[in-house]
């Protein structure tokens, strides 16, 4: 049990070792001593501080009062917190020092101490007391009779100073309350940057007073007020949360072309891009006008955005249009850039210095890094296999270039894989070659949600629950790496969000009901729980599978990944497979059961419809080779008709129809083999 | 058949009468003849607009595209409307003449043809266009290849030019993406009137530059910038939607005295009201600096809301307070004010006064409406039953003496009665003692939500779906009374509301599963289906139950009026105890049989809690009951136990629980004494 850190192990501490397995605190925290007494949490609860009620803590309090009172049902006495001179003998204690800077290597740990009689709270910034609010609501327990919070000990604070999250709005443009409620979430989980991926070529989102015809042209109407991002920071800012925006330039820029072609590489005209993938249009890193634009662009946004970096993007510029156009090929020649990306390292230039005016420092994706680039800048690693390099390679060169950096490389989870996949992703291991100083400089991370194929009806779901897992690989010591206990205590993070507003299981439903015409989902749900969205970027094959304004209310929309019995399948085939466990064998029966009646189930459905209608091979199929598996495996002798109808439904399942796969699949391929190898003879086979 | 209002009936006509029955609109149009083909909707549907696409029309063929597309999941090439110039023979093509007004007796009609080659809308404003495109959008079927509009001709046009919705965000605040969405529906429904009343004794909820202790003071910080207003009145506006801010005054005005006791009429402080009901602050209209912060408030607001009516509250002032003070008393005498009442009125016209200034028109609940209030004030009439008056008496004398007047009595929306009961309110019924001047003057009604019982968790439950029922009084002919046809539509378009992100369905299984610490809900949910949240003001008695920041996460907020099986079974006994119909006790029984099993289903839920063993003994009794009942309608002859049981329980039964009420109830006590008396027997009785 690694996730205990002792560092003074007495039987006190040991008795409270077995308790805290049912301890579903995620991020787990640094040192945790669990006692083996409790506080009941009565009517009578109260909150004092003892020093000013910043806005942070009144609004941490009062939502924490809020959020108990509405888990327990208890009728609190006080909704609010009060100043520790207008009462004695709180319940909670809190305790800080000054108010939290929103800046790379702030303090943000805390202490937390539950008694029997008594918890306090303490730390160095009101963030940490943000954080200890946190913890202390997922410390809530009950039996039948009461509420209470575990006799504990809690010191804490991050590994990582830098714990992020990008969001796409450029794709799919996402209102001011769904990023409010994510940020909600983001402060539940210890998360503490907000990376805004603002423009891109499919939508410029910021409102421009300097040059309207940015978000006029460049947005369909869907673009935040210069208040609304005001808004957006000031909510971020009161939960700890640094916002750093990012404007996209010089390729992903075809939005801002849009708005203004004269200062694109190609002469030409310019249409907000519908598709998804990498395009051609590039800003003209030769013309004045570009610095003209995006200086004033830049000096708007400087006073919207008060964090110190500032991300200009700089990903995926192919250069194509620089290589067509003459006059930059001349100045190519005439400053003795000898190649594109040394080209766009001299618009980086430009545009720090356009930055460091308005004090800001330049962070960029991992493009940007270049012999010229000063080692002021930011340096985010993304490339991975994917991009056909070693997974964020980048993050270290940079280091020891001199960077500071950032890695989201293994934390791209639009591209939908398990929490696993991301959870394991170290961005520091112990074992390195880096100095303690390059070291240093590795900041942390950014889970990163890419919205071609998600709008704000599904968003939630794929960013929670897995990010809360990436938020603890973020936060805890890298010792805290095992994966099923991730899980175990994941799916009550995730139940939990949804006293946050987060959507991500109430939308399921939403889906299948529009899917359905308003009759019994009970069909369809049980798919979602087997099935997950194409992986990668295989859902959107060339990105000209889906428009921006195709329909993502599709049943590939109502899954998501880690599909719930797809994993717990996958325990009791194992399990099965390895020691031909008979309860195991029980499970296996009983889910293939259920599996096998999906298609009567969905048969019964009266009002059937298109939409419908292209999910009914789907169900079919799992119906049917659920009815052949329970047929082998009740069977003394294995019919050949099973065999081969066995066989040909696996191949056709292979195959995915509405955009999902089937999660079982290997499952029940491996059970298939090991039943008919179990049960010998000539049908025996290799898949 | 009412609803279908021929001008000539033609066999043509009679061929699409069977078919409209299967026709979900709401509000039923004024005129509306069904054909008996239809147009397929294709991937290559187009828009065209024949004039300027204006934002409301931009906004609004958009937001079509996207919602058919989602719920048909068809791919369009095209995601936004064409100007006509652009493209020749469009599937969809609207004509209109003006940009529509907000302002009262605007002309929102319009006209909707629909052939089976073509779909065409013809409307006087762009109003008229959003509304053609909500009934066409309501008129989407399919068959199991293919989706489609039936041809169709509607010529359609409101009844009454204010349909509005008032919406309560002082007992609690409602951020501004719960009132968009909203607006959403309210514009689906075809209703163009958002009362927003923003402050009373729990909160002022507007950002005051003038006087910023008012919302600084007054909100707990839960208030609405002044560019928050400008975007929800924007969001309105582009939905053909008028706002009427409302700042009740002089009472219900805790919050207001809250930050300015100066101006109370009482020398002590106030604090934010946390309880519901009426309390004593009373504003000091003898005071000057009253209407000094009044007069710049008013000023603030009044270049924020543009509509020309602006409600200054007005109910419930007791005046204890004035009584109390003895400079209000002298002043009373030396202005020869002879009852408070008329004090109130002299301060009505001050503010009047203030506000024509502003050129804005007085608009007040009935109080206002003395001798000498000007008839330029606009009359809400609210007062019924419930305080001890004829139902919305106001109204006719309002009109009668020369005041434009709206009504909401009948529309109190929160008091959780069935849809059927506001239906059949009749602002204006046909047999009136009015002229046609006076008629003239009633302009409609307002469903009013007040919030004491409701957060933003559970609001749009309280307002829908039954508001649509409302709405569809204020909008169409009042000859629209089928009771049970209503239902049957409404069923249809709460569904449709979750398009537009309305949360009455999927909050419900939120607050369940909450109530279940994630545990399987369906006991809960079956008990949702028969249970609705106390009437009138019987949740709250004495307003001191509830404060503001109680729990409203409990059994009673996943409940809702218009419980759906309370109707349903409601049907069978009615049927069966009139006819003796086996089939409807073939239903009974197997309802019977699934509440009876509703207890043993509840003790699954392993994880036990105080607040899920507060609805223990509901589920325990309802299961009782209807075992009971079962027992009874299956023994030969009658027992004495399963009648005194049955007894005992049905009047256990009456005591509400977890602020519920088993909506049942009725139907099992007259189906118990039906069967009782049916089976014979001296065991008969008379409940």
């Amino acid at each position: 049990m690694k996730k205990i850190l002792f560092f003074f192990i007495s039987l006190y501490a040991i008795a409270g070792w077995s308790q805290s397995k049912e301890l579903n605190i995620m991020p787990w925290p640094q040192e945790i001593v669990l006692g083996n007494s409790n506080i009941e949490i009565s009517p009578k609860f109260t909150v004092v501080v003892h020093q000013e009620i910043t806005k942070r803590i009144d609004i941490a309090t009062t939502k924490f009062i809020q959020r108990l009172s509405g888990r327990t049902g208890i009728f609190f006495e006080n909704g609010f917190a009060f100043n520790a001179n207008k009462i004695k003998n709180a319940t909670l204690e809190i305790a800080y020092k000054r108010i939290g800077k929103l800046e790379i290597n702030e303090d943000e740990s805390y202490q937390l101490h539950v008694s029997p009689t008594k918890i306090s709270i303490e730390a160095t910034t009101d963030i940490g007391v943000i954080y200890a609010l946190e913890t202390l609501l997922q410390l809530v327990e009950n039996n039948e009779t009461a509420y209470f919070f575990p006799e504990v000990t809690i010191h804490d604070f991050p590994r990582f100073t830098w714990r992020g999250l990008m969001i796409d709005v450029a794709r799919h443009f996402h209102p001011v309350d769904v990023l409010k409620r994510n940020l909600d979430v983001m402060a539940s989980v210890k998360m503490n940057v907000f990376h805004w991926h603002l423009t891109d070529d499919q939508g410029f989102r910021i409102e421009s007073k300097t040059h309207p015809k940015l978000h006029q042209l460049g947005s369909d109407g869907l673009y935040y007020t210069q208040e609304q991002i005001k808004e957006v920071v000031q909510y971020a800012s009161d939960r700890g949360i640094r916002v750093v925006p990012e404007v996209d330039v010089p390729g992903h820029a075809t939005a801002i072309l849009t708005a203004y072609p004269e200062i694109g590489s190609k002469d030409t005209t310019y249409s907000i891009e519908r598709f998804s993938g990498i395009f051609d249009p590039t800003l003209d890193p030769t013309n004045e006008r570009t610095y003209e634009i995006l200086g004033d662009l830049f000096g708007e946004m400087a006073a919207l955005f008060p964090d110190q970096y500032f991300h200009i993007g700089g990903d995926e510029n192919e250069g194509k249009h620089w290589d067509e156009n003459l006059k930059i090929q001349e100045f190519k020649k005439k400053h003795a850039i000898d190649s594109n990306h040394n080209l766009q390292t001299f618009m980086n230039i430009r545009l720090e210095e356009i930055l460091a005016k308005h004090g800001k420092l330049v962070m960029g994706w991992e493009e940007i890094m270049t012999d010229k680039m000063p080692t002021s800048a930011l340096i985010h690693s993304w490339k991975g296999v994917n991009e056909g390099v070693e997974g964020g390679s980048s993050l270290f060169n940079a280091a020891k270039k001199g960077y500071k950096t950032v890695l989201s490389n293994g934390f791209y989870i639009d591209l939908m894989q398990p929490a696993s996949d991301h959870y394991i992703v170290n961005p520091l291991p112990k074992n390195n070659n880096l100095t303690v100083e390059e070291s240093a400089r590795i900041l942390g991370g950014e889970a990163t949600m890419w919205s071609e194929l998600t709008t704000s009806l599904t968003l939630d779901s794929r960013i929670w629950p897995r990010t809360a897992a990436i938020a603890e690989r973020f936060w805890s010591s890298e010792e805290i790496i095992d994966v099923a206990d991730m899980y175990k205590r994941l799916e009550t993070v995730s139940f939990r969000l949804e006293e946050l507003g987060i959507t991500h299981i109430k939308n399921r439903d939403v889906i299948l009901r529009n899917i359905t015409n308003n009759q019994n989902i009970a069909a369809l749900l049980d798919l979602t729980k087997i099935c997950e969205p194409l992986k990668i970027y295989t859902r959107n094959s060339g990105g000209t599978e889906y428009k921006t304004f195709s329909p993502f209310t599709l049943f590939a929309d109502a899954c998501s990944a880690d599909a719930s019995e797809g994993i717990i399948f996958n325990k009791f085939v194992e399990n099965y497979t390895a020691t031909k466990n008979e309860n195991s064998k029980k499970e296996i029966i009983t889910y293939l059961k259920k599996w096998s009646n999906n298609y009567n189930q969905f048969l019964l459905l009266e009002k059937k419809s298109p939409i419908l209608n292209e999910i009914a091979p789907l169900s079919k199929n799992v119906a049917e080779i659920s009815t052949t598996l329970l047929s082998i495996i009740n069977s003394k002798k294995i019919k050949a008709e099973d065999v081969n109808n066995g066989k040909e439904l696996l191949l056709k399942l292979q195959k995915p129809v509405v955009d999902v796969e089937l999660i079982i699949l290997e499952d029940l391929n491996k059970l298939f083999i090991f039943i008919i190898n179990e049960k010998g003879g000539k049908n025996s086979f290799k898949n």
